[in-house]
């Protein structure tokens, strides 16, 4: 079975992050300790973290975020209806230059559900 | 009683959207329909919505957009925690450019508390 | 006759817009709407408008924004010295950050003549 | 008679461009040349360089920048109508993290009226 | 002897960190333990890691950054050539939209002067 | 022997460079000029300027202008541990947005080492 855009995205991924961790000092490495204790079950539940995640990835427009928490967003089980009501806020607060964003965005979650 | 900041907040944004309006016509008076649409109750309960609209601003370090996700947060039930850790996601993915705008947000929260 | 790169970026853009349609709710597609009439001419001519979205782009240095309002440009009538001014302003006010853009935006502009 | 905010406005900004050109050297000077020159009549005329100047400003959220473009624009004879098409044109682009910087640029629009 | 707006401008800033702090959580702290040690001498003397938070502020428009870093780089013996060469870069990089930010940075600039 | 990354960069970038040229006026060549002058040598070493170059390309977000400046960092004489440092208060100063462009940056470090 040939491999998926989204396999591919998480090696590339890992392949890279391989190479933080080896030029990385001690303030780079905390700062990835941060970023995924942020995104842990607390007062609000991981689902609901990881669409903020995903809305402030979309208005600031970085595709490779995007797709970080769409995955993730799979796996929290959001549903489409979900899905579709924090696009649309993130649409609107950051305008139509998130719309190229917005398309790769619903592209992957796409991709997701031929995977399943 | 003398005025608070958040009423004064809330009075200047008003006398604004006249101003607005007045001048706006079918395309931008569209735009602020859809504005009030996407944070109504839905798939995702509203409280999640504000705390969505509340980190797109602060990533995105819009004061007057901050102050009143806050309001609306607080009317919508968010407590320290939540708020807390909303605010946690929006430093972390938008860095410390946006630590002067995590500070007034959480002035208007203490703020709020006082008006309680 | 090979396809060209701009012919392929619309296709793409096609593509993508059927599955954002398919997900998109009743807020995602005025949303759309809207972005389409803002465009349309008035009481500032269509290929103002046209330039407008381009100079918008390229400050908020968006690559698929930038082709698709070069595209609209060259349909629009603009010529090379509007469409070098326009650039030009869009240079000074977001700054050297947006020179990759304009460099690609230059490369659409010039596939557009070889296919005329 | 007092000063209105537009006086003060200008006034604040020369006092500003004062100390820059104390402490700007060579690269800044030119920076500030080439500023101006951009915005000078041209294959595209000035009222549209004007407009393209507050569009970008808007959708880059730069009140001052604004500002000084509104003002620009009201000397270049841009009517209410122009103006409200240009600045939906930004809203859609830039998105509701735009609305308060959208505000004070009609607020701003609205008092040149009242000084004519 | 009046209250300078240098020193009005520490005090606001002790005043809502505290409030940052009191609301704030591990991660939250962390954060602001990783902001400081970034900053520390290192293989790059602090002077310049100043500049570098200058600059960086710079671009991204933030004027409390700014003003924090202007006074850092003041504290950390930067002089007027090495000041304006950075901010020059910020100007370039950035664009005009970086100017009303750039006058405020030496209009601080210029009142640490007078404290001297 | 391939063509490296590296390689193919700095090719791709002079062909667009060319057409940049071809189609730009007074404006946008004064503008490149302005461009190459605020990194040369001055009261500022050329080392720093390029590492402040990289940092507000960072929190910018721009890959080709972090890959421009890495390769000059390089020519620079920039070791690994400046490089760190200048990244980590990057990282910081423009949160976790900023992780897919600091792989890269890293990747292409790590590339131009292969090539030395």
């Amino acid at each position: 079975m040939p491999e998926t855009n989204i396999e591919k995205f998480k090696k590339g991924r890992e392949a890279l992050n391989e190479i933080v961790l080896r030029y990385g000092g001690r303030n780079i490495k905390r700062f990835f300790t941060i970023d995924t204790q942020v995104y842990q079950e607390g007062a609000i539940p991981k689902k609901y973290k990881e669409l903020l995640g995903l809305v402030s990835s979309l208005v600031l427009r970085c595709d490779d975020c995007i797709k970080y928490h769409i995955i993730q967003c799979k796996g929290e089980g959001v549903n489409d209806n979900e899905l579709e009501e924090a696009l649309a806020i993130g649409l609107v607060v950051g305008g139509s230059i998130t719309i190229p964003h917005l398309r790769r965005a619903l592209q992957a979650w796409d991709e997701l559900k031929d995977i399943e």
